[in-house]
């Protein structure tokens, strides 16, 4: 192809021109961009298949953002990933496109080692993380860490006024936390098992089955109470500014769910509770 | 707007021109068609939301189809919507489109009005169903309904070796069937919620939910029970020429799916177990 | 079955008991659930298909919700549906749960019937649109109306750069707008079309294609164009109070997607902007 | 706990019963497993996330299948996961589980590293892929290898009845294919992106961006022709049994999809047109 009419030097760069409108934009990036991604965790490097969010913010006189940059910027990401070098890369990201703020969402599988409860047989638990990180030349960094944790749920109405059995189902239990400091994603997930009636596992040998089954009926629980039982174990966190706790049930007598949903912030009467 | 310049007979067809690469296409068309109709069911004309996906078979030596005609012959369907009507439209978009064959195929959410089995208390519970239906020169015309139910499975495995209560949770059954005679939706619904361990209901009050959680601790059924016994009872019905069902268990204890599967034909074992 | 053991009366209320906590709970009810509805609009009364969402506050004290009222309450909504009698749904169901808050959100598809900009074809469009409303003791009512339009856009950049054609795509314009008077769906619908490089339609004849081709290239945008379009005319507008606008492009050169978001506040620069 | 009661000798084993129905299944296993693998591919041992479906047939006879049985295979699978020991996967669950027939299904997003076609800059696409092995002991074993790739479609009718420009939008070719011999992954993804109007980046500067717009505009293709190219390519594959092909346009001035299907099978007429 001809050298010159390819050149970027001769192409107009539409995206810089002024635009009269005044309007500033609150968000402009891209969306749905999966990469591999190496998560440093307490368990090591861990490879896993990420999906990002990147945006920044947009001054009211100019015309557009330059989208490629974002690409860039992750195609340059420091490996493994630690929380410490994400909110780096938003703000390397911030400065490379001259924007007042930047914010990277990061969705990933990730999974823990479980040991079934009595025959001990290992297997993985996959649950989704999520990390977002935002970053503003006003306000400084924050850093958001999202665990959403599968776990059975079992009813205490139901247990209590049936002569036997109580329906149970599969809940997902997710919790988002502003850190302060330091928490690992095993501590969150943790968290988020214990509000359970019982955590699940992917791999139950017979007397496993027996165990889970008992142990929940032991350990009814109403959406209600797990998202208490969490709000008021990450109220209790000095390491945790804010959080959302969200609880649903897949409700097994309905084919709908049931859901709970609490935002604990530094001056709710949820950080009384602690 | 120039009137000549929009003049179709001035426009080139380039769908008509000739393909030289020897190619009959199985199926083109468009999907993802949402489209507001009205169902004739045993309940009477029921206005409902669809999701339509319309192709044709293309001739080898045809360069392409004309997508518009699809919508056109939509916009053009008779309401209400009978099976019979469904399978007309089929064999209208085939004569339109100038193809040796057409199928069509419409989702779209069904509601059951449902008392709660104690009380009484009336809802309705949402099920999707999906109608079929393939019309060629060469071998007529083929109807085939579908009923996506969702249920309450009890797994006999952990009542049996638990000294109380026994996993449940949500599953979904689903009975696609080729029709020899007009089969009503109804009756195919209850054959999947006769093949649970218990129905399930938009609204339950206390003793209903008594009910049903003893009801389903009464009766517990593997995956491979429920698809097993609707299998049975479809086998046993002549006016069904083949069929598939299907069960997902969303298992309370684990987070992934039990699923089984079986297809009947006119010729197979399990029309020689009916 | 006995009258007796299924007697409302000797069934504990589990739910009505204390609870110890002392954690309020932000929202507790039901999701995914799917009925019918008819909604009154410009056009009439119109049957579609709803999906609710309904949730209280739980004060501290209080072990439970009672999710079964949910249902109840949507079981005995007035028909058809107008935002006004969509509130006040909202204030009943506050009133049944004994709760200082209810949020309710409603999410359905909507038709539009356009001509074909040439041939006056006719044919429907769909998007989605979402009701909201929250009530409360302390601050009263609020509506929010959504509409989720798709349309066509086209890159300036890619315009200008090449020697001819230009990359386009499919985009989701998102409008969500807080009421003070009642604005009509099809006016959101419009705010969000006249912000594209064109509209879509669902049947296009020869002479409408090469119009909205032409169309398209005539009037190039940016994500970036889009958003704030549509920012200034619901800036200009004394009927909103504030407003959410997202735009996603489904980019033809890329398998990510680009977006951009404004939120507009009566204290904000983009009201000034108006 | 008391070692007694949970010893697995003594719990009975409700799957091994006999079942009376006389109905054999046949599918019955686990959906939605996601599990970190590592897939040997042409570029080295890559690790990614896999969900995988697992299913044997049950015999008559018997009354459930052992559900974690699945699992502690998973566990045992050889890492890297090449295409051999994968159908070797399939052979020793069908032993363990004492089945007539096994088949395994594995998803997981890919990357193919790529150069922007003028600047050269490096970035990742991201598509699906799919393995599939069917093992029995009448017919042996089967592999399928399935790849969904996204590309660009420019509409050859709009750019010919319009003075400029031409609608195009971002499409997904999918090939699933039954080797006889191997093929590797990158071959499956040329073969589709040699058939659309043009390949899609991760990343693209202005050069670039250019470039690929008049490389779009240059090769127009209707989703009939896309179907078509990759017929013709892969019916002239020796190595290559059977196939089927699908592609899907998510159409710019739509908001619908329109979508072409080839199946070709050794004595049919693709074949010959190879």
């Amino acid at each position: 192809m001809p050298a010159n009419e390819f050149d970027v030097s001769a192409l107009p760069d539409i995206q810089n021109r002024r635009d009269s409108r005044n309007v500033a934009i609150d968000h402009v990036g891209v969306k749905g961009v999966r990469y591999p991604v190496v998560i440093m965790s307490t368990q090591g490097a861990i490879p896993t298949i990420g999906e990002f969010s990147m945006s920044v913010g947009l001054k009211s006189e100019v015309k557009g953002t330059h989208m490629s940059r974002f690409i860039e910027m992750l195609e340059s990401h420091s490996s493994p990933l630690t929380q410490e070098n994400f909110v780096n890369l938003a703000r390397a990201t911030a400065d490379r496109l001259d924007a007042p703020f930047c914010e990277i969402e990061l969705k990933f599988p990730f999974f823990q080692n479980k040991s079934a409860p009595v025959s001990g047989a290992q297997s993985l638990l996959d649950y989704d993380v999520v990390w977002r990180t935002v970053v503003s030349g006003a306000s400084g960094a924050k850093f958001t860490l999202k665990a959403i944790v599968p776990a059975t749920s079992l009813c205490p109405c139901s247990k209590e006024i049936s002569k036997y059995g109580a329906h149970n189902q599969r809940s997902l239990i997710s919790i988002e936390a502003t850190l302060l400091e330091m928490v690992s994603l095993e501590e969150l997930v943790n968290v988020a098992q214990n509000a359970a009636s019982c955590e699940v596992y992917g791999l139950l040998k017979r007397p496993d089955e027996k165990f889970v089954t008992e142990r929940a009926y032991d350990n009814p629980k109403f959406v209600e109470d797990m998202v208490r039982d969490v709000a008021v174990a990450l109220s209790a966190d000095s390491r945790i500014l804010d959080y959302a706790v969200e609880v649903e049930n897949f409700e097994s007598i309905h084919n709908h769910t049931a859901y709970a949903r609490i935002v604990g912030r530094p001056d709710t009467k949820i950080q009384k509770a602690a």
